[in-house]
């Protein structure tokens, strides 16, 4: 606090950040955006949030129904985890990675106690790029081999070895076929690259495929398999029953490690705790961050198997940042995964999809024929938009928006509320804790939305 | 605050967090640390931080010569960074990159009213690593190039593209030849690998050498030479006068970009708030981390000058991360800067080492045979330990560590002061806002703990 005016008041050192229009003129001079073309922005300024609900510097209101880039999955602002950070702060802001720290120690016990089978050990990151990079690296360190197979319709990062292992557009710009990276192609029935009608047929058709890419590139030379336990920004297609299982038999059959990427559903955003536990599959690595902490505090992580920890037991292992395990970080976690346990939120999630999300997006979609397909589950959802349901073909370009997307957008965003969008795609991603009323309403928002633009 | 014990009496959620012994058994179960073999470390328990000091397990007071990891610039718990934390926290935890922010505008708008020349625009990431990733994303962009140079001795980070830049031998696990990345040997007097006596010899030498390296690989292939203004965990290799300005004009004559890492060197730590300041040089792309906020969040970022920002003007930059601008972090970083403002930080860091660490360390150095070299500049300095001054042979290998060095680093952690190690250095990085009374405590424990160990 300092007494800037020299009156004798004290006036915080964040007093100047609280003025919209100062906040937007500075942003435009001196920030730099992420995925964004700078003179071709104008982002709406943030000022406050509360529960599912933010509000831009005019003082209108939003319902938050991407909870930010889904990683609010508690809300803003819950009071629980602010508690935390305030306390964590007050008594010990930061420590080295070296050193122990109960806080640390505590996130770390909170996390494994979910994770599925030995996934005991943690190490943490400051997100989930850098959690993808350091499970690939132990991956290839304890099988040996170096190539990584991922697949096409996928998001894992912005840096370097992470963006090439992302399956989107994204990462052509830095794809120099370096970084030992394949893709390959998941299930996805609605846009089968299988050629198949049924999801049992789409299944057992991509096992084949995966099969083959395997035997191909050679199962010698692969250390892991990496993917989103439910690809997230590439369209939450959940996988049918028996992929991921699939999956992991070939992993085993070859000494292939499995990688289970829940940056994006991990921590109750699919009704679950972790997304491969709809399939009872357990990876070898698991990586996290957002939802771990509601994305209060930059934290992410991997969760590592008894056997891939026992190959660093007496080797060192060759990575590590300055905020691995940054207590400000853990206490928020902790804070979030206690209430997460208090409140049932998983079990919140599951219904928040099963009984209000699910059937008002299909609803929605009786009603809108732009509406090609509706999937999820949780609080995962994804609405596919078509021109035409015949040939599905994107209301948008994979890759690139349309002025069709841009209106319905602007038409949720004129009427109070956020979503996601992802070229052709709509998600409705809310957070975790929305009331039934509030998903209605954004429900509501859509729909007019929808109509008011077709 | 939750009611645990049903008595109504409210209890934190970070309670069982305060209880160190439990602190070390969960880490030693749960939390895998970075650099390490994990069943060959038992890592000091941190409770408590104060200043220039730590506190362990046991209730042991460490003077702190690390800064931890060379972070904590304005020590531990510095009330008015801990108070903007908390308001912040209190206020709006986060925000997603896409939006602007007010407390984020304000951070970007004081970093870039510090960083030299026009390097006003500032692309926020969550540490070093990430961040001398995108910035090399942004160089090869520019420059339409792919190939980085970046000096054998260095430290770049954890990450896949930011390890391979990184010179030490931390690299080589990751080393696939892969990553563009080509090393050549910067200034270093005192183990010269340019035969040089004299520091205008080796900033002659090292220029024509890297001039070569240039012209070999080829200047139309080279997107950016990457340095650290000067070297930190390699050794805290202050560049000879006109080497900066040497580099600067090949770069600019060859069309590559100059991109220094000051993620350990940036913010006070050599006594200016950039270390390029001492040589005068305005690089095209400078990272930040660490001291940025004192580490009390997680923060890192590149400052970007006026013809990089143009390139992205009007073409998307494809790179991103979720917690890019993080409110938190930033309301860290308005707090930290502003106190070193209003304070003085940077004027008393460089005093701090011209008139009590630099004549200590020289002090130390006449009395101990063991002490090779001495150099530094600010709160930023390194003891070059060696069994033979004649011979310059290092007291522990390059890459390893050995019984010796091991002595003298328990010698000063029984006597109650954290030292900074690398190999056969010790190095001083103590928070800037160590006071004069407390280095010199430092020095005097250094001085018992080679005395004991000779
Ligand atoms: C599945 C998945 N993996 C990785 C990431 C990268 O995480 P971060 O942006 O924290 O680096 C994301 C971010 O959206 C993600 O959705
Ligand atoms: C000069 C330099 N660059 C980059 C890094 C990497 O920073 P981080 O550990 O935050 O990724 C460090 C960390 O010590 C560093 O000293």
């Amino acid at each position: 606090m300092t007494d800037v005016m020299g009156t004798g008041q004290v006036t915080s050192d964040l007093a100047s950040a609280y003025d919209a229009e100062r906040a937007y003129e500075l942003d435009r001079a001196h920030v730099f955006h992420s995925w964004s073309a700078q003179a071709e922005i104008s982002p709406m300024v943030i000022t406050r949030g509360r529960g599912s609900h933010v509000w831009d510097g005019a003082g209108r209101q939003y319902l938050d129904f991407s909870s930010q880039l889904v990683f609010t999955n508690l809300g803003h602002q819950h009071p629980r985890i602010v508690a935390a950070i305030q306390e964590q702060a007050g008594h010990l802001a930061t420590v080295a990675p070296a050193f122990a720290n109960g806080t640390r120690s505590e996130a770390a016990r909170l996390i494994a106690s979910h994770t599925p089978g030995d996934l005991d050990h943690v190490f943490f990151t400051n997100g989930g790029a850098d959690a993808n990079e350091h499970a690939v690296r132990m991956a290839r360190l304890h099988t040996g081999r170096h190539k990584v197979l991922t697949t096409y319709r996928s998001y894992h990062g912005g840096t370097e070895l992470a963006v090439n292992m992302t399956g989107d557009p994204r990462r052509w710009a830095s794809d120099h076929g370096s970084t030992g990276t394949v893709h390959f192609f998941g299930p996805f029935l609605y846009r089968s690259s299988f050629h198949a009608t049924t999801e049992a047929e789409e299944c057992q058709r991509a096992l084949a495929h995966l099969e083959q890419v395997v035997a191909l590139e050679g199962p010698s030379t692969i250390a892991a398999i990496v993917l989103e336990a439910i690809p997230g920004t590439a369209g939450i297609m959940v996988p049918p029953p028996g992929y991921l299982a699939g999956v992991r038999e070939i992993c085993d059959r070859h000494g292939i490690l499995l990688v289970a990427d829940e940056v994006m559903s991990g921590f109750g955003r699919s009704g679950r705790w972790f997304a491969v536990e709809h399939a009872g599959v357990t990876p070898d690595l698991l990586t996290f961050a957002k939802g771990v902490n509601s994305g209060y505090v930059p934290l992410g992580g991997v969760a590592i198997s008894d056997a891939v920890h026992a190959t660093f037991a007496h080797r060192s292992y060759p990575g590590g940042l300055t905020y691995s395990g940054h207590p400000l970080a853990c206490a928020a976690a902790v804070a979030t995964i206690r209430t997460m346990e208090d409140e049932d939120v998983v079990g919140r999630a599951e219904r928040l999809g099963a009984e209000v999300i699910g059937p008002g997006l299909r609803a929605l979609a009786d009603k809108h024929e732009r509406i090609g397909e509706v999937r999820g589950t949780g609080a995962f959802w994804a609405l596919e938009l078509v021109s035409d349901r015949a040939t599905r073909e994107p209301l948008a370009p994979y890759g690139g928006s349309s002025p069709e997307m841009a209106a319905i957008v602007k038409g949720c965003q004129e009427r109070g509320m956020l979503p996601f969008v992802n070229f052709n795609r709509i998600h409705v991603v809310p957070p975790l804790t929305t009331t039934d009323e509030e998903a209605r309403e954004g429900l509501a928002v859509l729909d007019e939305a929808l109509s008011a633009t077709a």
